[in-house]
């Protein structure tokens, strides 16, 4: 057999590539071609980027080259999409679903609405049904980890599991009967049993939950502090949310509601505080010095009447915040990417000055902020080496996203829920195409829905 | 042939049936089984509603009997989706869709982004361009009318009439040189011009709008007012807008924006004033008595810093309120269904109060509202017999959609831009199943792609 020259140089070749594939790692995915928002500490962004997962972990993330380096089971082509952290939704009440759009635009809702409407209606089975449904609004929407407090959390868990996003998950300790405690604060045992049954899980981290300043004890809110540490759990707590609250705990204690959680034990750098909006400068101080992580909760604040948490003071006070979306009968809905314009331009409101809480700074709080916030950083928030591998992949083709002169720009100011298209969680492909591969959503769907003619006719009489 | 008596009695009603149908009126086409929100003045709401709509117009409104009436060409199955009217933008300049993202979070943008970028960038190819993508996005997100303010209107108008979206135009008259307009104040004779030649035009109102207050004399506010007040057309003009064009104003006048428009004549019944951020109790009552339409851009205004209108006070006073996107180099999207929750949430926090600011109020403003402010409220804004067909269908299936106790609360607080999968205007269905079918909306994102390189490099240098 004769070869041509050019045949020749051809086979040369081949054996050259032959000998880089055998060189070549192995990696269960490649994500190619992608805008890359790393979100890492100097803010990389890779045009024509490839990330590597190997496993639950990212192997490697980088340029094109990135690509040859690897012999891949399976590749995607990000298409020039934007690649980034998934967010993390740093407060919610995912089984809220089933109350979604209920007692909008009315006073009092918490004791009028939400406390009947729970001792009425939520059980083990409505939580699960509610908790699915808000999984996969949040997966949906381009949230990878979510922070939940409500009842029954073993059935939110096994929800967040079904679906297959990361969560923390604190059962609600409260000083009265609750749905799934005879009696009041019978919330501490519940979850003690709770955190044995997660203690292990490779995607949830079982919680506290004390529900807030106001609706507990001093001696039960030490009781949780002490439960915290002696268990080495998280505790997700209501902080400073409301005037009320901040008059009560003033005329009962003589003290802010963060100087008072401090006094029994609560203000910790395991400690994810909720809403935080009527703290002033020594509060800051004092949360920064304790390590709290906030969860800033623009929608649901402002849809309440409530104000505008004084992050900017926070972010320079070097505290760590995150950003949540509150239950969806506050918010209403679950959806991490429309929160980013609120974000940024709620605060530029606050301020009355346009260049405050730049795009950037939002996607920080959304993605690495809210994985300090709940003290994983060390695993989740930004795409590096060695971390778990919680990405998404947003759509920069929709009309709205054109043109894309700043990606932090588009991501904030221009992107919808709906351009998130795929979903990887924990090295697990969760969403391709907007379609969710893991539960059965129709029957999600049909599941909340069957529940509401009964809820309804409750609420009537509320 | 023997007919038992069950098959005479069908052969009776068969003919019942036939009966009907012979005295059955004709219709192009009817939406069936649709949640109808009428937003006519008792705010119906039809559960498993139909509409029947002929040529440009709707033919009738009701519920299941209805779709006895007619025979139609066409039908459609809303499958319980909310049919609705379709919602008026009140204010943007759509193209500036090509600057979409520059000069986010920085200070001065207009005068150190905006008015440069379009001495270099601004021509008639570009505007067609521009408005292309913005007209697509609008429609796509639910607006079936929009009012833009922007050189080469023209342009805008072919670009309108193309995508098959009802629109009122108003060419630009500024007090300096323009893009199309070599002159100051050059603006005027090219309105003229462009007045006359969409004068009888189906789907275009042409109008004058003068730029602003503060960007020109007194002797052309006046003219631009006699120009209206001659040519019979609307005229639109940002008030009261800023702190600097309030001071500016009060330095120069003594007396408020609104006053000073007053004086020159342009406070008409005819007006369309954008933003009135800064109005106090007497603009107000000012604005009432002259019948001045006016347009809330909240999340621009916002976005800008700027502040909250005092639109309850407004709505309060009887003032004709609509909503507005603003441009998309200050909203930064063209998203009205997103406006809803702004503009519910923003007001709320403004009050410090959860009650004010209704959904159902917010949904008014988008419709109906908006429709006495550009004083076509007997054409458009509702699903009344006798207006024109232009509404649009909203998805109740979607996640987040789940479940809807209260229609306007889902509209405002959880339906997204996606939601719309259908529209019609004038009778013509301008969108299915999320797509439009009027232009190719690959090569209208291609033609605004191509022009982004050379934008964001003269952009660098600003």
């Amino acid at each position: 057999m004769r070869l041509s020259n050019a045949a020749l140089a051809l086979a040369i070749l081949g054996l050259g590539v032959l000998e880089v594939r055998a060189e070549s790692r192995h990696a269960d995915l490649l994500i190619e071609n992608a805008r890359v928002v790393t979100m890492d500490e100097t803010f990389r962004v890779i045009e024509g980027g490839t990330i590597a997962i190997e496993g639950t972990r990212i192997l490697a993330v980088g340029g094109g080259e990135v690509s040859q380096e690897f012999e891949a089971a399976q590749t995607i082509d990000a298409g020039g999409d934007i690649v980034m952290p998934g967010m993390i939704n740093t407060h919610t009440h995912a089984s809220m679903t089933i109350f979604r759009g209920l007692g909008d635009d009315v006073p009092d809702r918490l004791r009028r609405f939400i406390f009947p409407l729970e001792a009425m209606v939520v059980n083990a089975d409505n939580v699960r049904k509610g908790a699915l449904l808000g999984a996969v609004e949040m997966v949906l929407s381009g949230a990878t980890t979510f922070v939940d407090m409500y009842y029954f959390e073993d059935e939110v868990a096994r929800a967040a599991k079904t679906v297959g996003v990361r969560a923390i998950l604190g059962e609600t300790i409260i000083g009265f009967p609750a749905p799934d405690a005879k009696e009041a604060y019978g919330g501490l045992a519940y979850a003690k049993k709770f955190i044995r049954e997660f203690a292990d899980d490779d995607l949830i981290v079982p919680a506290l939950a004390p529900h807030a300043p106001y609706t507990m004890d001093r001696e039960h809110l030490a009781e949780v502090a002490g439960a915290a540490r002696e268990l080495g759990v998280p505790v997700l707590l209501h902080l400073s949310e409301t005037q009320a609250e901040i008059d009560h705990i003033a005329t009962e204690f003589q003290m802010s509601p963060v100087e008072y959680i401090d006094t029994v034990g609560l203000l910790t750098n395991e400690l994810v505080a909720a809403h935080c909006i009527f703290v002033d400068g020594d509060d800051i101080e004092l949360m920064k010095a304790k390590g709290v992580g906030v969860s800033h909760n623009i929608v649901s604040n402002i849809k309440a009447g409530k104000g505008v948490a004084p992050v900017l003071e926070m972010l320079e006070a070097g505290v760590d915040v995150g950003l949540g979306t509150d239950g969806p009968m506050s918010g209403n809905t679950l959806d991490m990417m429309g929160l980013l314009g609120y974000t940024a331009k709620l605060h530029k409101l606050a301020k009355l000055d346009r260049r405050v809480m730049p795009a950037k700074d939002v996607v920080e709080m959304a993605t690495i902020g809210g994985a300090r916030a709940v003290n994983m950083e060390d695993r989740i928030g930004s795409l590096e080496v060695g971390k778990l591998a919680d990405l998404i992949i947003v759509d920069t083709d929709s009309v709205h996203m054109i043109p894309m002169y700043d990606v932090y720009s588009a991501l904030v100011y221009a992107a919808k829920a709906h351009d998130v298209h795929t979903v990887i969680i924990n090295g697990q492909q969760i969403v391709r195409n907007r379609e969710l591969l893991t539960v059965d959503v129709e029957k999600v769907k049909r599941d909340v829905l069957v529940l509401t003619e009964q809820i309804a006719k409750k609420a009537e009489d509320l």
